[in-house]
């Protein structure tokens, strides 16, 4: 075969390679499975140390049950000695019911090929999660609606870089606070097929979500396998309230799986020392899991932590700095210390729009929660502002670095094939090898392709209009939900949905007490 | 004391902190020593085999060498088959004149305080080097002259986040190509204070490079401790030109340090597959520092690798990968096998302004470098367009990166203290701890404090103009050029570094042979 010959073979394959693409996507989610080394920066004995620390804390110093003494009672009940809301637990009985905990589970999608496995070396990309604002590079900041939350949850449909659906993609503030939920459980449903989380802003608002999940894929089904993942935040320090407690008191009863996260910016919500943060954050997290226990054993949880560090001269929240990284690697070796799935890091920056600061902040967490062997990853792609903004751009430029996870996980491989002997035969010193059989053989999966970073030289870039990363993902976005088709859904269930919705927002906007959904 | 009599004395030890650290700024770099567990991606049997494979490239493929004819002589004086020009070296034979290179070096700086040892745990910080264009966000990009030149030495010595001059910070295009490097080392003799890197672009001028550094250190000097570390490319694949030999020559008898650096885009000048390239980076370098051994055994040699993955689509390098960072990783470990120094990584993009595309490359690129042990990084600051631009706010942007540094050295400590015992009995479940007494002994070192990076909220920032982190960091280089004060020199040495210029200027214009400076 000539020089040309096999250019213009590579031609061909190229475009092929290029239509597969554009195929695979939408809608076909990549397992991803770290099999590497994962980084560790606290010895053995350090882990030790701060596992027995969390254990102190649990035991001397306490956790505060704000409102509701039927959580106060449960403790009790299990051994815990509670004192004026403060309960206190030795090792023997945390670790008991911390181990009824699964150590990995499955979350239903609705499409069953998108159920994800959360656990042991697999690795889930969500979506940002919580943000009451949207920022566009067309309008800038605003309040986000619900229209938006449809928006990012059909960017979501269409990147394969995301295994997850999330939750509070963003904040619908144009639907009553009431029952915004309703309408937020629909949208996942209705705009994508792959896994997402319920509501916790209420026990009810949890109780509704399971009925929909419930709606959607039966009773049985989602008591096999939790259709629900939800995200409850420890008040930290060592305190949980009512709501949140009410809220795993549902989740837990229908069996449906919680992310127990206590939410800590280092130096305000924890002392500035890492070591006294990480034993915090551990205590937090399994006596959450613990609870979930006592009040249904074998309820799946996910052993959390939001990790920021304080800017001591705002006040503010910091991301991807030394010590963020430090405690991200360190929340993954204490999961692993208790075989628990973990959640940390995210795509996280301070910055307010997705400019170099926060290309730097970012990949600077995305890329160590990925070493750290983090099993969920909420905030993996939209974050702004230190969660307040979703950005549509920022998530499209964070899917970029996600999309290149899969090629990073495959590692050094070292077979005879990978050494190129024949190319070196074919190439000889001084040669090129662009055109070598072995790079023909190789040429459609040695690298990832990027889909928004370009590379373009400098006359190029400025003769096509000098596009900066922000402004390219803009027109990125508007592509896609413009090409978007929403997955099939059995008309029925969805009939039954609306019926269950409308049900609810009457007994909401007539503030009656809700009652069980009995059918429509 | 009382809570506002602490938070009193906490403003008044944020006013002196600030202090100590504005005067810190000028001058005074801090070594890095990275103890934490460095990142490996191959497992011991793998790094054997790509050993054993760089082996064979350079027993059975063989090393080019191109038009020097004397280098083909040394080879075969010692021990190596040569046949046309092409180089065989057997692995006793190349390990024997490895294991001349030493393990460690200390490169010698103008202020002794500013000597950096390269080697074992150490990171040293040099800025990039190389581009014939700079960027700001004023002017865009232009063609680099000396006055840029100047310009970067400056805040390369007003920042103590580099602990290296580096060489080539950009190229002089307004100084006469065959007589620029006379300018070059004279800027960094007078600009700063710290260790700097020699010419390669002829013998001649890395001769009047050894000329200039014994004038300001003394013969006896240098060759005890190197005054000079240059950047010596492989022309990969597998091969050498007579400028780098001729080169090599030229500093290895005068006992200057050099990289040995592989100069691959991955894909082009080696194959596809990571683990090919590893074995032929590892050979590359090996032959290059065993031909400095063959010239002067003991002359110190820096592993190299410079490491991009070619875009399939338009050719050009990428960075920041997945296939980048692994090979930055896998590149530490081959180095560690041979106990030799390594380079390798930077703060490298594709991108033509520090937009997002730029901060992900960049984050994506440095951390995995350090993690991976790098002990010499070149690249850390300034680099833009694949190393084609020097960016003014792109250096000092990078520059808060390498700063976070020291602080994740730190590890996680675990100490009595670090569990912070008394913050909790003082604050107790659900309190704050900005105030305790805890945070008070922590509060000026616990974390890094950013210098360009903003957590401003959306609101104060859109206030303050929108300014992105490009725009903001142009206002502080040119506030650090504004302050800039030249560090003493000798009067003498100055002198006679100017009459060894004009001497070497007269020359070079007459195009006259070199000949040895005898003295003013």
């Amino acid at each position: 075969m000539s020089r040309s010959e096999r250019a213009g073979r590579r031609g061909s394959r190229r475009e092929s390679l290029r239509a597969s693409r554009q195929e695979r996507h939408v809608g076909s989610i990549n397992p991803l499975v770290n099999t590497l080394p994962l980084v560790e920066v606290v010895n053995e004995e350090g882990v030790e140390k701060i596992h027995k620390a969390a254990m102190r804390l649990l035991s001397d110093i306490g956790f505060l049950i704000l409102d509701y003494p039927s959580a106060s009672e449960v403790f009790r009940q299990n051994g815990a000695k509670v004192e004026d809301n403060l309960v206190k637990l030795d090792e023997d009985t945390l670790m008991h019911f911390v181990d009824m905990a699964p150590k990995t589970f499955t979350q239903r999608a609705r499409a069953a090929e998108n159920s994800v496995e959360i656990g042991g070396k697999n690795i889930v990309f969500a979506p940002v999660y919580g943000p009451p604002y949207v920022l566009d590079h067309d309008r800038g900041r605003k309040q986000s609606t619900l229209e938006d939350m449809h928006n990012f949850l059909k960017l979501n449909h269409m990147t394969p870089a995301l295994q997850h659906g999330g939750g509070t993609v963003v904040e619908p503030n144009d639907v009553g606070v009431n029952e915004r939920h309703l309408d937020m459980i629909m949208a996942h449903i209705t705009c994508h097929n792959k896994a997402f989380m319920g509501s916790v802003t209420h026990a009810d608002n949890a109780a509704d979500s399971v009925a929909m999940a419930r709606i959607l894929f039966g009773q049985e089904a989602i008591e096999e396998q939790p259709a629900l993942l939800s995200l409850v935040n420890v008040s930290s320090p060592l305190r949980h309230d009512d709501r949140m407690l009410s809220v795993i008191d549902v989740y837990a009863k229908a069996k449906q799986a919680m992310i127990m996260a206590p939410f800590t910016v280092v130096g305000a919500m924890s002392p500035t020392t890492l070591a006294a943060t990480l034993a915090q954050l551990t205590a937090e997290a399994l006596i959450s899991i613990a609870y979930a226990q006592m009040i249904n054993p074998g309820t799946p949880c996910i052993m959390g932590a939001f990790i920021s560090v304080v800017d001591l001269r705002s006040g503010a929240p910091t991301f991807g700095t030394g010590e963020n990284i430090l405690l991200t690697y360190a929340a993954g070796q204490m999961a692993r210390r208790y075989g628990l799935p973990s959640r940390a890091g995210g795509n996280f920056t301070a910055s307010r729009i997705p400019d170099a600061q926060a290309g730097y902040e970012s990949a600077g967490t995305i890329w160590p929660t990925v070493q750290a062997g983090t099993n969920f990853v909420l905030h993996s792609a939209g974050w702004l502002e230190g969660g307040m903004i979703s950005g549509y751009e920022k998530f499209i430029l964070d899917c970029e670095t996600l999309g290149m996870m899969k090629h990073y996980m495959r590692g050094v491989p070292t077979e005879e094939e990978d050494f190129a002997w024949d190319a070196y035969e074919e190439v000889g010193p001084g040669g090129h090898f662009l055109g070598a059989a072995h790079t023909m053989r190789h040429y459609e999966t040695a690298f990832y392709q990027h889909k928004v970073f370009n590379m373009d030289n400098y006359e190029k870039w400025e003769e096509e209009g000098s596009v900066d990363s922000y402004k390219r993902a803009n027109g990125i976005w508007k592509k896609m939900l413009s090409e978007y088709e929403a997955p099939a859904l059995d008309e029925a269930k969805k009939e039954e949905l609306e019926a269950f919705m409308a049900h609810r927002k009457e007994e909401i906007r007539a503030k009656k007490p809700r009652t069980e959904w009995q059918g429509g």
